[in-house]
């Protein structure tokens, strides 16, 4: 019988019912890990890993043919180096966390837009000062760096928000989604961020998107630009962003992920000047929303795999995402 | 010749401009005067009073006809008391409020479904923790209590970010905003609570609806419930909130509103169990939209009132808004 390892703790029963049925029905059948961890002496038995599996985990299993990966951002699993053999496919589960992530982005935009940390601090102090100056979502100008799910997701709720336009800027050319109002490539980004107010960076973790926000885009920001980023800290010069933001040179920016992760206890990002920083909260399996869709998504590539179709969230390993 | 005393603060030189020209049209002439304070030795020039003039100097303005309040909740404003004759027209700036209030019940209610104030402080503790099971507007079920300019604005966008039922409670049945799913009167309001996620709450403060919310009415509401205050603190039983919340009883509130403001040193609303506390700034003129609009507002009725025409905004006092 040809096996499926389930490598997910989130799994409720409705879950595994949903997975075994599907499975069943493709001829497969599922066992369950806990979330990170493969055991190298059962490996050898899957012909599918779907879940969150450790890359040194993979290794072992000699006749895996596809990895679906429980969430989105892969960088970790682009190398040959961590497969048994160089043909097996690497699915992601882009489409599971446009809510999740685009509601993050919707709350730290606000938050930095009307100085909430700054409130949050004098009601620990329990003092009661009203005075001072906020913007809004609405009327702004908000340039969208990455427009795959999360972007766009964020990018319609940033239009019924009432944002004046939103920019998207992808790798092509391409059709975009109606939710913006102008599309551009990326080697037309240095004309767009002058006229940025809220930069949202939504990219893949690639060797194309490595600092692409630069010491010198950086520069090419309105000093009264916010940079929101979700995508992969190292798309950021984070020195460079940590410069512009203890000098004013920047408004402020809601960071999601950095580098490294888990930040160390000494690191200067702590203490940077109008920073909100979250530990990498945006995504993951804390929204039910995301859960239902992550099984979903698998089950419709289980699908197709096992018809010989295309699958649907397949990874160009050489590109990144 | 007619006069017009403008007691605030935040006009732009573009805001005077448009004020006095409006006001020229009109056969009118504007005096300046800083917000809070209209100097008693000169308050019977008035026949007008625009902005924030403290109750207490209204009194002193014995030729005055129209006093129109630069903001929505009147409630200090109501009674005969305060006027130097009961014939005195009362306005507010319903309208202005709706983009900025309505943006930071959309960021407390992310913050609390998201657990944000539990992520903020393992941040200022340098520490790295993911874990935390979160809620999103979308797919919930939210009711609006108070369907106002700010409480329609806040239903629109709940919409767009995908809520599954948004509930509107008002005094009077009339025909709703079709931001709502569903229209209620405040007598069916006992049946609506125990289906709500989201309790939003935008009323203004007037002897109905004080302590709205009551005990019994909290304990009407799910275990995994939030409410949402930014329209007057008296609408709640204070104390009955505190208790649930600190028991567990309610999943969390987001109070803009408190009683009393400023909210004094040794008050056990600081300390009350998830509870997200801002002092009173969801409204303000801390949007240059708001700026914007209030002055619009303004001249829209002094063309109302020269022409002989009812005021748009004006205030029923026996009701109170």
């Amino acid at each position: 019988m040809r096996k499926i390892a389930a490598v997910e703790s989130f799994f409720s029963p409705e879950h595994r019912e949903t997975i075994e049925k599907t499975a069943a029905e493709c001829g497969f059948t599922v066992d369950y890990f806990s979330d990170g961890h493969l055991p190298a002496d059962q490996a050898a038995d899957y012909e599918i890993i779907y879940g969150l599996c450790s890359p040194k985990d993979i290794k072992a299993a000699v006749n895996l043919r596809w990895l679906c990966c429980s969430f989105a951002g892969v960088d970790a699993y682009t190398s040959d180096d961590i497969y048994p053999h160089p043909d097996v496919l690497l699915s992601n589960s882009s489409g599971a966390y446009g809510v999740t992530i685009s509601e993050h982005i919707i709350m730290v935009t606000l938050m930095l837009l009307r100085q909430m940390p700054v409130f949050e601090q004098i009601v620990r102090e329990r003092g009661w000062e009203k005075g001072l100056p906020m913007r809004s979502i609405c009327g702004s100008s908000i340039t969208v760096l990455g427009t795959g799910d999360i972007g766009t997701n964020f990018a319609r709720r940033a239009k019924a928000l009432g944002a004046k336009v939103v920019r998207g800027v992808r790798r092509t050319k391409k059709a975009g989604d109606p939710a913006y109002d102008e599309m551009y490539t990326l080697d037309e980004l240095d004309s767009v961020l002058p006229k940025t107010e809220i930069l949202v960076m939504a990219l893949p973790g690639t060797k194309e998107t490595a600092h692409i926000l630069s010491r010198e885009r950086i520069a090419l920001l309105p000093r009264d630009a916010y940079v929101v980023n979700v995508g992969r800290g190292t798309a950021i010069d984070q020195e460079a962003l940590m410069e512009a933001l203890n000098a004013d040179r920047l408004a402020g920016a809601a960071l999601d992920v950095c580098v490294p992760e888990p930040l160390p206890k000494d690191h200067p990002l702590w203490d940077t000047k109008n920073l909100l920083l979250t530990p990498h909260i945006s995504g993951n399996m804390s929204l039910g929303i995301t859960r239902d869709l992550d099984v979903e998504l698998f089950c419709e590539d289980l699908r197709n795999y096992a018809a010989g179709r295309k699958l649907k969230r397949l990874v160009d390993r050489a590109v990144g995402y």
